[in-house]
């Protein structure tokens, strides 16, 4: 890892029918957020698309352009519905094939008997693409041009990240500090928006929670990349909290 | 509800900041996604964006445009990162201002000397909204155009989400079958593809667990919106499935 003085942005591609049908409950977006978050990537946006080519190859093109990375879950399996190399290779322009490394891969795992025509879809990787190793079960994904195309069973996808993660440029880690308001949002909210106004460089987020005893009470988390400003801030925050009205 | 020819299509866009960083981990998503599938309406596409202005109404626009309607969750608190009010009204060029019909939902909360100018942001809605009651805590969502602007607490977006439901046009619902395999997914990809396309109408997916013993096994999920179809794809699946090999 490289710390670069920009900030490194990814966006998140989950593709799948299953996530929209909410038949399967997506486990990977905030598993990847969280993640690079914390190694300095941060993550702008995220999408989930359909199994379809054209959704596919449109969300691909519009994510990579104006983000440093991007990554993507799901439909790279062997069956008719897994077209995610497909469609990456589309967006990419590139040309698409079964690779002998990962066709090798996929021999650590399966019987040559048993390396059918589906199970071979796993081989089909872009042209130029590097490959990212499955530790869990040998299929591996792959990495173009700043895409990383990673599966979608959470287990697998998480070892394909943590393969990934070393490679990455990443930039300053955003700090963060949460402070329990013990007062309810609607009563913080004006002093915070003034306090928000004069600490630049520092963003503050408000969350409302019940408490231990169902009370309505409030998370302000402080985040900055200096830690100057954050602590700053965070004084400030705690000021204005011990000067309101007890409740 | 009313039953509609054509497919009725939504959008989920889920704002905020703290889901991007991984703090937060959604839990809306997936809960909509199984509702308005339940009901009828196909969610086609999913995106999450932060915090900022052109970001919410770049998506806001982009979405509904092209779905039958747009959920939103997120960023309709008091405080000065609750920006989704104001971004909604921006998308659609109408003016905002603090709305008399949820002042008074507000004040069946909260006492009128806590009615201060963050809890009046609250009430900010956009011209021409019809408000979505919230019975949790009050503070309302709305509803402009065909976008569906609610909280973000799971909760109320739940009591939200079920104000709003009987006033949608619905399509014909979406009927699945799940029949597990008891085979590798790489066994079934083959014949699996075949069947797919010898059934037009009937989408088939294909998704690998591990059994009880630990296994690789695979669901396979038949959907059509019509029940002869699906029957008929099911029955086909089933043979296909009794003609393999014995593992």
């Amino acid at each position: 890892m490289t710390s670069a003085a920009e900030p490194v942005t990814a966006a998140i591609l989950v593709i799948g029918d299953e996530i929209l049908s909410g038949r399967t409950k997506d486990r990977n977006i905030g598993y990847i957020a969280e993640y690079l978050t914390a190694i300095g990537v941060d993550v702008r946006e995220v999408r989930v698309v359909s199994d379809v080519e054209e959704e596919i190859v449109a969300a691909v093109n519009a994510l990579r352009a104006r983000n440093t990375y991007l990554f993507t879950t799901g439909g790279i399996g062997p069956t008719h519905d897994d077209i995610t190399a497909d469609s990456v290779a589309k967006a990419f322009g590139v040309s698409i094939d079964v690779d002998p490394r990962a066709r090798a891969m996929l021999l650590e795992y399966i019987k040559p008997e048993d390396l059918n025509e589906a199970r071979l879809r796993m081989a089909r990787i872009p042209a130029g693409a590097e490959l990212v190793p499955n530790p869990v079960s040998k299929a591996p994904g792959f990495w173009i041009g700043n895409v990383i195309v990673m599966a979608g069973v959470p287990a697998i996808m998480q070892a394909m990240l943590d393969q990934v993660a070393p490679k990455l440029k990443t930039g300053r880690v955003m700090l963060s500090e949460s402070v329990r308001a013990d007062a309810r949002e609607g009563d913080v909210g004006g002093p915070l928006a003034a306090l928000a106004k004069a600490h630049p460089g520092v963003t503050i987020g408000s969350y409302p929670f019940a408490d231990e005893s169902g009370r309505p009470n409030t998370n302000l988390v402080v985040r900055s990349r200096e830690a100057g400003l954050l602590d700053a801030a965070v004084a400030d925050v705690k000021a204005m909290l011990a000067g309101l009205p007890r409740r």
